[in-house]
């Protein structure tokens, strides 16, 4: 598989503090961060950063030693369980840990049926828009600076028709219509950080999220990347239907974000559940046969994924087994200990598909280097500077 | 089922020439025509019409004592068989002679990847697409007074995932996707008879087409009604299904058209044909039960669909049996025999739901009325008039 889009081929000259050039050095490359969002869900980093708990401070650890990118968690009834009450300082306090440690954040939903506030339900319609508009704007201008990317918008193709509870958003998505109420809230998110990434995201890969889209770009709805969900506890959908996913949404030329990705290392979810919700167990045991085979699906779906120009993103949902539903879905054990999958995509991502090498200038003080994209730190005899490689212009650069 | 939509309840003021009420006067109140469009293909028309065949004097006969409404094909690949000789004329007698009837034609359809002109392959999209406006605009403005109603374009949830063959517009479809392709064929529609009734058509009654129209209405597409087909070879839909689907495409508020209604009077289609297209059989006989099935589908299915208020048109696709498909789809047999569900129909439209009445005038000259909405004769004494009764305003009329 071709990944040359991921790297840049660069000609660089060194210089030193007085701009005389560093001829015939060795310089050392050294990658600090990947252009491409490898992403986890960063939930447990709540509890670390509150209350500092040891038990998460061993997860938290292993979590920054793969990812630059992290999920935090807005779902309004949470957030503001009481009308008014924002959780804010927690998320941001969350925020700001995962910004010092270089992770990007996402905030992630802004608008979903689902996990809604309840205290929404005794306005009218008008006035539930109204207050979901005001939530935008409160998250997305407090958190500008720590978390410019949002899942605006979640599972919209299902939200007129969910039938499970009366909510909220399902009502106002009845009323306004899919396309309406997305342009909404898109409108109004764009408005308040025009510089954030704002994402559609949906679970419904079929030919109605691909529908919705093409509606939504037409309306013009400033969509600035497709977020595509990969539940898997039904079984790994495997490489034909994801270059076939991945064919259906590329025609669009948007970055496609996999955004909430699962892939187990137990028993399979059988396949008549329609909700994953449903499927409500005791126990949901890792098994050592379930971790090997997590990992190659794992590998093999990073490998397809990291191939595909379009792609920009790869957000595994859980990342200690035991979250979501209970699942075996993590890169670690409840134990905190590492699976097989947690080795495998960090092989991937911290060595195949990471660069420190050193490099010798020629006589003029230029070295010639290929370098998976990214930020980098780059040194010479106890001098650097930092460098961010993302494409292929020649550049001179100064250590200090 | 409530049908009080239907219907007009109206104050008339009788006068005569001299603009003396016609107080204590019996006055007969004939309906000549329905508001509602009671449809059916008129394809039979054109052998009718250009050669004057008696077999087809015998059909046409039948047909006109049912329907107001009639669809006439102008499938580019046969309209235009050979590029820059359009079937034009024919067309045009067909349709003259249809209005002369007063019967109100719809032409069907001006966009569509199947029955697509084979010429048009060999130039590339954006010359296609050229072409595509140029056809629109010959047609629409060409026929602009005979007819004012158009399928613009035809199943476009398929259109750009067609893959039986190559051709023409699913390629412009794949290039543009739906939405934009839809918006630039109705924009030239429309600026070509800002007053025609404008279609959008499908088969696929699912959440893909309701996504589509969504994205269509907020991308500002001129539709004017949402089409419907409903080819129940494989079976009748039945009640549940039939009130799902308009329950689903209601929420639009636009009209909804029934465009191409099937229901067999034979052997049920297996239901694992996709493409009704796929059954190829030699004969397909009609048989005494399903003509009485097929009678009682009638009437349950047009029941409903005339008690629904969003709904203004049904058109049966085939009025002779052996038509497309040779199914046994028609209200005639193919010796021109009437069936049951003719007599049925008949029934509904001409007796049940129609208007032919005769009421006294007061000592004012007034009356009031419950007449079905549509055309009418008023007549007493030897002198007349016709008006159109669609509304409950109290009007004066002058019989001369």
């Amino acid at each position: 598989m071709d990944i040359s889009h991921r790297k840049v081929k660069k000609q660089i000259l060194f210089k030193d503090a007085q701009g005389k050039a560093l001829a015939n050095k060795e310089v050392h490359i050294k990658q600090v961060k990947h252009s491409f969002l490898f992403g986890c869900g960063a939930f447990d980093f709540i509890p670390f950063v509150m209350k500092g708990e040891p038990e998460f401070k061993q997860l938290t650890d292993s979590w920054l030693e793969i990812f630059n990118y992290g999920t935090l968690p807005f779902y309004w009834g949470q957030f503001e369980h009481e009308e008014g009450k924002p959780n804010t300082e927690v998320l941001k306090k969350t925020a700001e840990f995962l910004k010092s440690k270089n992770v990007t954040v996402k905030g992630h939903p802004l608008c979903w049926h689902t996990a809604c506030a309840d205290w929404l339900m005794k306005y009218d319609n008008k006035t539930i828009m109204q207050k979901q508009l005001e939530r935008i704007d409160r998250e997305v201008k407090g958190f500008k600076g720590l978390i410019d990317m949002w899942d605006v918008i979640n599972e919209v193709v299902i939200m007129p028709i969910f039938d499970k509870y009366d909510n909220a958003i399902t009502r106002v998505c009845k009323e306004k219509g899919r396309v309406k109420l997305i342009k909404e809230v898109f409108d109004e998110a764009h408005a308040c950080n025009p510089n954030a990434v704002l994402l559609l995201n949906d679970f419904n890969t079929s030919i109605n999220y691909e529908i919705l889209i093409d509606g939504c770009l037409n309306a013009g709805v400033p969509i600035s990347a497709i977020g595509i969900q990969s539940h898997q506890h039904q079984g790994y959908w495997g490489r034909e239907k994801l270059e076939e996913v991945l064919a259906r949404f590329e025609h669009f030329g948007l970055p496609i974000h996999f955004t909430e990705n699962t892939l187990i290392s137990g028993e399979i979810m059988p396949a008549h559940i329609v909700d994953l919700n449903d499927w409500q167990v005791e126990e949901w045991p890792s098994t050592p046969e379930g971790e090997e085979r997590q990992a190659k699906q794992i590998e093999e779906m990073y490998r397809i994924l990291f191939s595909h120009p379009l792609v920009q993103a790869i957000t595994t949902w859980d990342f200690r087994d035991g979250a979501w539903l209970k699942a075996p879905s993590g890169f670690i054990r409840k134990d905190n200990s590492l699976k097989p999958s947690y080795k495998m995509l960090k092989k991937l991502v911290k060595e195949e598909w990471w660069t420190d090498i050193t490099v010798k200038t020629d006589s003029q003080g230029s070295a010639c280097l290929e370098a998976f994209k990214g930020e980098y730190c780059l040194s010479a005899d106890g001098k650097e500077v930092a460098a961010n490689l993302t494409d292929n212009e020649a550049i001179s650069v100064t250590l200090k």
